[in-house]
């Protein structure tokens, strides 16, 4: 099929769920019709549109700049957590904690203007590559989920991302890499601060975050943010379990989805003891609940964007 | 001009800047060219949208609340500043001050779910007539500035509202009244919390507020929310000073608009010396910068829209 939507998704029983479901929301005159003010899309972004093993993408930005700010820091040589980022301790983080995280993502993520933090971000994505797949992390994005975002848009959707993650560092890649516009990037917050520098006002990022919190603070989120109850929601691990809950209580026809990672040889394979991104709980729910679970292995039969692209 | 998509402004200086504006930013090719998904603009909703003497219309449902809910809460007989409210004692409240009127939207915005609240206001606005007017209270927007929305979305823009007041209480009728979906209303939020009623997960308002402050509140929030600092804005007190002046900041072309109550026979006329709504350091930024105000007796042949509409 060469206008086929979804072309990276392998036939079965996942993508026929998810065109099913679109086809049966958009069909005017049915009961299932929902207008398209109301079709709100919401997607978690690590794990779910892009790979978060070994670590979120975020946090080798973070240990990036801890780099990048040392001889300004010369006292983080010698003082944790930013020590073990320096002497790339890995496992000295992990026993530090996620104090130890907020930690070094308020060191890096503050101190500037909202300007000068997205110009930080947009050429440490033009010039870092992930270590194992040799791509730049804006490549290293879900070819079917592209797709699938594409084609809920094509369908009268507006698609959301709803993060645990900063959504100043995602925003700056999201407009062009998922055609997802600021406006709908969801996610934790450095406070920032109104100041006059040179007679221009600038917003000044504070030591300070306005948190997403995972699990319930997703639902808490949609609202604040969104205002409506998502029709359509995915996820892959237990910090997305409120979200797609919140979405399937709404009245009408719903669409629950999950990533699951099951391909160590093209991506990853992870799920209910991983450290990061674990899908323990929520992938009990799915099957008791029929929400639509994809097998990353047979479900896409493509992960990333060819080189072509 | 049948086809006028401003045909409630009069012809005249205010007019043709929006004319101008629009068809500048709009026209391919030219240096003021900005492509759609930039075309972001902010209004201010009280006093810009619809009127906002003798007081906040969010305060007048607030108040209404307190009387509707005291034989739940016999002790607001004898307590301040609730007494005040039932007494419709309005000089004891303006003297009870802020810190007041804080607690009377605590407690009246809070202690039920989110679709409780919504459906509250709703019955609310339905029911309820201004005083002067004797209109409902959606029937009370400006239909110029109705208009002025219409046109700049049939041009590719998208419309924020950007408010102080709060976010849940607009968005209940701004879909409607203003084609302005939830997602795109900004305001002071009530937080709410995630809690599970019969097996089925509901957000809960809880007595605390995450404000959108007045001034310097209004660029923060404009970052947290949009994300990307807007090409037009229109505001109409010292509350939108830091708004407007954020948004002539930016690069290129822009627009600040102001609304000047002009009009004591048709709707109000305040500026300076008012306390709610006080227009005075922003009416002389607005002169020195050539900003556009608008005179709304002279330059809106309509104010509100007609029985016919």
């Amino acid at each position: 099929m060469p206008d086929d939507p979804l072309k990276s998704w392998s036939d079965g029983f996942t993508k026929s769920a998810i065109l099913n479901f679109v086809s049966r929301v958009t069909r005017e005159g049915t009961p299932d019709f929902v207008p398209p003010p109301k079709r709100i899309a919401a997607f978690d972004n690590d794990g779910t549109l892009w790979p978060e093993q070994p670590t979120y993408i975020q946090f080798i930005f973070a240990f990036d700049r801890v780099k990048a700010l040392v001889p300004e820091h010369r006292e983080w040589r010698t003082r944790q957590p930013f020590q073990a980022v320096l002497e790339g301790n890995m496992k000295a983080l992990v026993t530090l904690g996620e104090k130890a995280l907020r930690e070094i993502i308020t060191a890096t993520h503050s101190g500037m203007t909202t300007d000068q933090f997205n110009a930080i971000v947009a050429d440490w994505l033009a010039n870092t590559r992930d270590r194992r797949f040799k791509r730049f992390y804006t490549e290293l994005v879900y070819q079917p989920m592209l797709e699938l975002l594409a084609y809920l848009r094509t369908n009268g959707f507006k698609t959301f991302i709803v993060s645990g993650a900063g959504q100043d560092f995602i925003r700056v890649f999201a407009d062009k890499t998922y055609c997802v516009p600021p406006e709908q990037v969801v996610g934790s917050n450095t406070v920032t601060e109104l100041q006059v520098h040179n007679s221009s006002p600038v917003l000044l990022k504070m030591p300070s975050v306005e948190p997403v919190e995972e699990g319930p603070g997703k639902p808490v989120a949609i609202n604040r943010f969104i205002g409506q109850r998502p029709i359509f929601a995915f996820g892959n691990s237990d910090g997305d379990k409120e979200m797609l809950e919140w979405t399937a209580a709404g009245v009408g026809l719903r669409f629950m989805g999950i990533v699951h990672h099951t391909d160590a040889d093209r991506e990853w394979a992870y799920d209910r003891k991983s450290d990061v991104g674990r899908l323990d709980k929520v992938l009990d729910e799915a099957n008791a609940q029929g929400w639509t679970i994809v097998d990353m292995k047979s479900d896409w039969n493509l992960v990333f964007p060819t080189e072509e692209r």
